[in-house]
């Protein structure tokens, strides 16, 4: 039997041009989005639900929900909790529900959803959990880089080189597009905290004065949680 | 005054998101069209003229004109010519006017035609000679990659980083795009020819058997010509 596939999209402008049935879709918003429901899972919330509209997350309610949410990325007025991993501790989260609203993480799971076999939320926090998942799972792997506004993302695709380049023995890499986010994770992987500060996003959550958040974001393996969506939420997994 | 910049669209479907009014957009598809475009006008053609469909391209007449034509990486029906280099020697090229039509580039000459400064086309054939004229334009640059209907190609980003590592140090590197292709270039340079196999299209061309054009199509500096397009044409400037 062939090793499994393991393939990337750039955009969420270029995920019309790829099949992603019958494989595992792993969502990658790393400033922010799927670094901190990582976290919120870690921090034993019972399930974190992403919308992809902020008056829609509104119509949740009840003691065990926390609403948060991120536009631009800060959080819009009304809301306590926004984009922050810190935002989470387990005081905070524990056994509640996190309806989650953000600029792209949200929208790209709810792209995903529907025609694929399964969808789990990647990022450097959990970047060997999912690694040791994904090989257990044996199937191909689609990587899907939420971006910036349809834009193509520094630290999007950097996280995707990583995951290749754990999975790399495992699985057949698929494309031009994962042949250049292992390249680029190469060449930058002695130093990702100062190639990633090269990316506009990192620019521009820095002027929100947000850094521990990007240095969180950008350090693998203080989670173990893998979020895992099914029927509108996602929910921790592990590797076994 | 600050540098320049130097910025990069990595697809078609991802160009709508940049705005390159008052830059020069260098149009890149390096398997083969803008490879055999710089060779032809090296060849002292007097001119290519770029039409984005083959039936369009039959409306052109003349003892001075060649039709040259590429559908999926072969000569369409009734074309003698096609999108290899190696079809245009100086004997056949020499004061003709050769009308191109090809699957990806010319389609991208037409997108950017209209709203830019200039547009020339780039290649490794003509890298250092490109090089050389962008320093002197000084103006911002913006590198538009091809691709493959649609899709990321990997040969076309590791020319836009060959440009950059070029330029960088007149010019200002800018956007996520940039500086992954950039990183990607610094980790395959060592070894063009390696790494561009690992291509869809590298792979898609070899079974056509033209291994030698693509050794051809990655080979820097065989050419001074730089294709410029005004005027529905692409003529030869050079370097002062």
């Amino acid at each position: 039997m062939n090793d499994p596939i393991i393939e990337v999209t750039l955009s969420p402008a270029l995920f019309h041009l790829s099949d992603v049935s019958d494989k595992i879709v792993v969502v990658i918003d790393v400033f922010r989005a799927t670094s901190t429901i990582a976290s919120i899972l870690e921090n034993r919330a019972d399930a974190v639900i992403p919308v992809d509209d902020v008056e829609k997350s509104k119509s949740f309610e009840g003691a065990d929900i926390i609403l948060a949410a991120e536009r631009n990325g800060e959080k819009p007025e009304g809301f306590l909790y926004g984009n922050s991993p810190f935002d989470y501790p387990p005081d905070v989260v524990e056994d509640k529900t996190v309806v989650f609203t953000t600029t792209n993480g949200t929208k790209a799971i709810e792209m995903a959803s529907g025609n694929c076999l399964a969808i789990v939320t990647g990022s450097f926090p959990n970047l060997s959990s999912i690694c040791f998942w994904l090989e257990q799972q044996k199937k191909d792997v689609h990587l899907f880089c939420a971006g910036w506004k349809d834009q193509f993302s520094l630290e999007d695709t950097l996280f995707a080189g990583a995951l290749i380049d754990c999975l790399k023995e495992q699985f057949q890499i698929s494309g031009d597009a994962a042949f250049a986010a292992h390249a680029m994770y190469q060449s930058a992987h002695m130093d990702l905290q100062a190639f990633a500060k090269q990316s506009s996003h990192y620019k521009r959550l820095s002027k929100l004065g947000i850094e521990k958040d990007m240095v969180y974001c950008l350090t693998p393996d203080t989670c173990r949680a893998i979020p895992y969506y099914h029927d509108g939420k996602l929910t921790a997994v592990y590797p076994e």
